[in-house]
């Protein structure tokens, strides 16, 4: 997707094409249309970036609440994002043993017991092996380091999906 | 491998057997020796893992340092641990493009520049793209949280090339 297009939206088309990177949040694409114009992807990140980073702590434990459980219920329902279903999947997620699926389901109660909103983790950049030891590690973090290592991965999440995003805008106006 | 067998071991077969799994550093195993009897592979890495713990910094820094670069000279040489070898072709790191290559080679000058050790990474818990991520980001940490990292990832490592060892060996007794 050409960045002369992007910086040409209106408002509307902004949120509409740009609104989903972020789970269920289009609050941030919205935002940070006012920076605009960006000059390549990675400005446009740091933008939603900014907008998320300078967010009071309820929205951005929000932001983090918007997202499914890792392998959990949204995943068991058919509920999730077309972009959450491609990642879990990346990992092996839908296909994970009867004792990995109950793991899992125990991971995810004690993590949200404790820290108050879902465990995220950029799937793709992980093996199986390492999401559940991160899942392990994580765990037992305070909750203000998980809060700032969640928004990392968020970030890390939302760079890939706007990467595939303007990838695949590009294969359909070429 | 039973740990009946284990824990009747002398320090010199203990430390044969034991002393590749820290790289290059048998004396961690060695000085793990004197924590025996082990109930089992958690505990037996528990013991590896406070011997480093109660190391001097030196000593902590300088086992980082017995860790080859990730895709590095060693590798392309042929000099790298069996373990080390198997570890980093999980990733596919034995089979990067030209450009990844220069990637990495330009990253790992800079991240030894920076912190005055290798970066050390348990790769089989990472994708490649996640290996490339992490490089970055941890680049511009503090060289503090870098030597906490770095450990936490050795103990990752020492972690799985002890549940391998006593798988196989266990695979020869049977």
């Amino acid at each position: 997707m050409d960045f002369d297009t992007i910086n040409r939206m209106s408002a509307n088309e902004f949120v509409r094409c740009f609104g989903g990177v972020f789970e269920h949040s289009p609050w941030v694409a919205e935002h940070a249309f006012a920076a605009r114009p960006f000059a390549d992807i990675d400005r446009l990140h740091a933008a939603m970036v900014a907008v998320v980073r300078s967010a009071p702590r309820e929205e951005q434990i929000a932001l983090l609440n918007a997202h499914p459980d890792l392998a959990g219920r949204e995943a068991e329902e058919g509920t999730m994002t077309d972009a959450s279903v491609a990642e879990q999947s990346s990992a092996g997620l839908d296909a994970l043993s009867a004792g990995e699926v109950a793991r899992i389901a125990e991971l995810n109660v004690r993590y949200r017991a404790r820290h108050g909103f879902p465990f995220i983790i950029a799937v793709r950049h992980y093996t199986k092996a390492g999401i559940f030891h991160e899942f392990e590690r994580r765990l037992h973090e305070s909750s203000d380091i998980e809060l700032a290592t969640a928004l990392r991965q968020v970030f890390a999440i939302t760079r890939m999906r706007l990467e595939r995003l303007c990838a695949s805008r590009q294969g359909v106006e070429a």
